[in-house]
């Protein structure tokens, strides 16, 4: 399919929203099924975090029946309220997935709404699928067309791009004709919001869940026949220049239903910020060849680019601060060797020797490394160096999470969360999305 | 008091709606009684509007227990969703109010939400108004920060300021501490969205109804716990730059308390735009002088700003067009001596007197003429020239609506709507608000 040819960018993201069949994505089953397990592995796992358990206490008496679950609770509520619950636990820690070219993470804002919509009206596991990944190819599309700028400018693009993409999925999830699903992704570009100053707060959570819920709301309203502009996103006073971007419709629109966005994803093995990966990885190779030696380290130096010090290289007063530090990874992968979700807790965070052991590292620009790679050199006491070098950090496209790491980040997330919901029955369910038939029935049995 | 001094805009804006009390708005209370019996007005002539039914059928199996009225109907729904639907209704027509130096349409966003909290909670007729005036001083004074470019740029800053304006009021109304009213303000700007390029289809009614909507949420929220960042509005990665801004602090802050932008509101008699009320009324004082002569008309000109030409010389093709039509206000003023709801119904618009009238109407750019002034001549078959120049139109502040005029207009809105409401108990609840002990009682007897 080739871009706007006069109908308006919507329009042609409707036609072929509206077309898409199983047959057409079934090739990217699996990396949905993939995609939406690490949904419920982060989901599960921020199930009761505090913030997930104030926005469930302020939405609990402006639900309607409660037809969709909570995601590792035994709470239920109408499907808007749980399509906002569930994309904010999913994205909480940012532990969920990146679509690395625009930096969204494309799963919370899509799969809540799908998934909190099939279980209350009993749509197809098949169903979910293809809303899913078509909404994924929407939301990451739209942001193609503004990144890197889009970001930079102030606006959190996994919240902003997000409506579009849950608008898209559950409009089709509904069966919209393609002018209807024109409509919802139109009346998603009025609901476009969230700002990255706000990201250090709990105010990040409200333009994550409200992705998720006012993308479904737009479907509802275009299926009682709200309609929106036919140029919302790139006409003159539309979305993108509203928003400072040019939109590059080339981006947006041409190769639809040849490539596909949902094949870019990557999922995190580390509860940390993506460029902090590779100097993990590093440190842990390290760690093997160190045979013990810990006390011997004199200065550790970690090498990255511009991106990797800007974002890193920064004082530690508390846990939101070390899931962004080049020094707390360091010390958690070099001491203790492990990098989860307890690592970058307050507890550990504050333990006198991981303390003591980040003052140990300082960090240094190399102009030949890219954004996502790192370099860690270690000084022992004999005046000893060892060094590794990680291009390519685990997680990344080029060393993907294979099926079964996905698993064990799941398995931990559920046993740290402490839920009352089965690890076992949700992998089992999501590799046989496509055989079941009744979401209803699947999700109540949770 | 004086602008930020290092704590932020949210602070300085939280700081002082918590201090406000009745003693010191009271000053203000009458201009918010007419604000509120407008909104009552707009929102009952659009109750059973089919955008208000199709979004009051979508919310129908989302909302929780039915606390709040729709206002004009029989139904009532939870307090978040009335709050966007009754927002809705009362700006679908554009009728409502106008802030002039933002353009902003102050009362539907914050009216909206206050009315349905008070009604929800049993709050008094007085906490509404100290809430709807603070609430209406946060949203203008944050539009004054950034307009005119803002609106200029693609935003519809009735949406995206009405959502702060929401937040302070909803806020205030149920106690919270400064603290909280500017994690409420900053919670608003994480949801504040809305674009010009869908003003002209439904898409516009959900943004402002997510703004009344997600600001009553941002307080709901700030009441849990949620925080914001301290400078969500103007930090560099903020609300304001985010949308292309450099706010201007001086208009968002200094003389906070002093000078009160509720006093500075308008309320229209025509439901057309508001540049377009100048040269109605140009045309009614022409009718006047005309004395029945209707036929001989030859040709009329209007002659005004740039800002008059580019928003009305346009080909009429629907009751929307109509509304931002020179042609269609001359032709319904002079030959109907009406410009009320009826007259830009679909009904009127395509009446083929009213059609083969507005053929005789031509605009003409006259540089010396402010954006709402407007002057009309008439040439007649005889030769003879009639001009009539309106600099201050009628429903301006230097020409507003008495107290009767609002009065009239909501009686006439109330006629047409076929609404069970009764308009004079409206009017009476209005005017001594500021008696009333519980809301909760006095709306469920509408």
């Amino acid at each position: 399919m080739r871009q706007d040819d006069g109908q308006g960018a919507g329009a042609v993201l409707g036609d072929f929203v509206a077309a898409a069949s199983w047959a057409d994505i079934a090739g990217q089953s699996h990396e949905a099924k993939r995609s939406i397990l690490n949904f419920f592995a982060t989901a599960v796992g921020s199930a009761h975090d505090p913030a997930v358990t104030s926005a469930l206490r302020t939405l609990a008496g402006f639900s309607g029946a409660p037809t969709s679950s909570i995601i590792g609770r035994p709470e239920r509520l109408d499907a808007l309220a749980a399509a906002f619950i569930n994309a904010v636990s999913a994205n909480l820690l940012d532990f969920d997935d990146t679509h690395l070219e625009t930096i969204i993470h494309p799963t919370a804002p899509v799969a809540a709404p799908v998934l909190a919509l099939a279980q209350a009206r009993g749509f197809s596991g098949r169903d979910v699928l293809v809303a899913f990944i078509l909404g994924v190819e929407v939301e990451c599309r739209i942001g193609n067309a503004v990144a890197p700028a889009h970001y930079a400018r102030g606006w959190h693009v996994t919240s902003t791009c997000g409506v579009f993409g849950a608008a898209a999925a559950c409009a089709k999830l509904i069966g919209l004709s393609a002018d209807g699903i024109k409509n919802a992704i139109g009346l998603a570009a009025s609901q476009s919001a969230g700002i990255v100053e706000n990201l250090p707060t709990a105010a990040k959570n409200v333009s994550v869940g409200n992705a998720a819920r006012n993308g479904l709301f737009a479907a509802l309203l275009a299926a009682e026949g709200y309609s929106a502009s036919a140029r919302a996103i790139e006409g003159p006073l539309g979305w993108a220049r509203a928003m400072g971007d040019e939109p590059d419709l080339g981006r947006l629109l041409d190769g639809l239903g040849q490539s596909w966005e949902i094949a870019k994803n990557t999922y995190k093995p580390y509860p940390a910020g993506i460029v902090f990966h590779a100097v993990i990885d590093a440190c842990f190779k390290l760690r093997a060849r160190l045979d013990r030696r810990l006390d011997q380290i004199v200065l550790i130096t970690v090498c990255g680019s511009a991106l990797l010090l800007a974002r890193g290289d920064r004082p530690v007063r508390n846990d939101r601060d070390a899931r962004v530090s080049i020094h707390h990874c360091v010390a958690c992968a070099l001491l203790l060797g492990v990098a989860g979700v307890p690592e970058f807790s307050a507890a550990t965070v504050f333990q006198p020797d991981i303390v003591a052991f980040r003052q140990k590292v300082s960090a240094e620009f190399d102009g030949s490394l890219p954004d996502c790679a790192a370099r860690v050199n270690i000084k022992l006491a004999s005046g000893e160096i060892l060094g590794e070098t990680v291009m390519a950090a685990k997680g990344s496209l080029a060393d993907p999470l294979s099926d079964l790491d996905i698993e064990r980040k799941l398995h931990e997330c559920f046993r740290l969360s402490g839920t009352a919901w089965d690890a076992d029955v949700i992998i089992g369910d999501v590799w046989r999305l496509d055989k079941i038939t009744d979401m209803s029935h699947a999700m109540n049995q949770l």
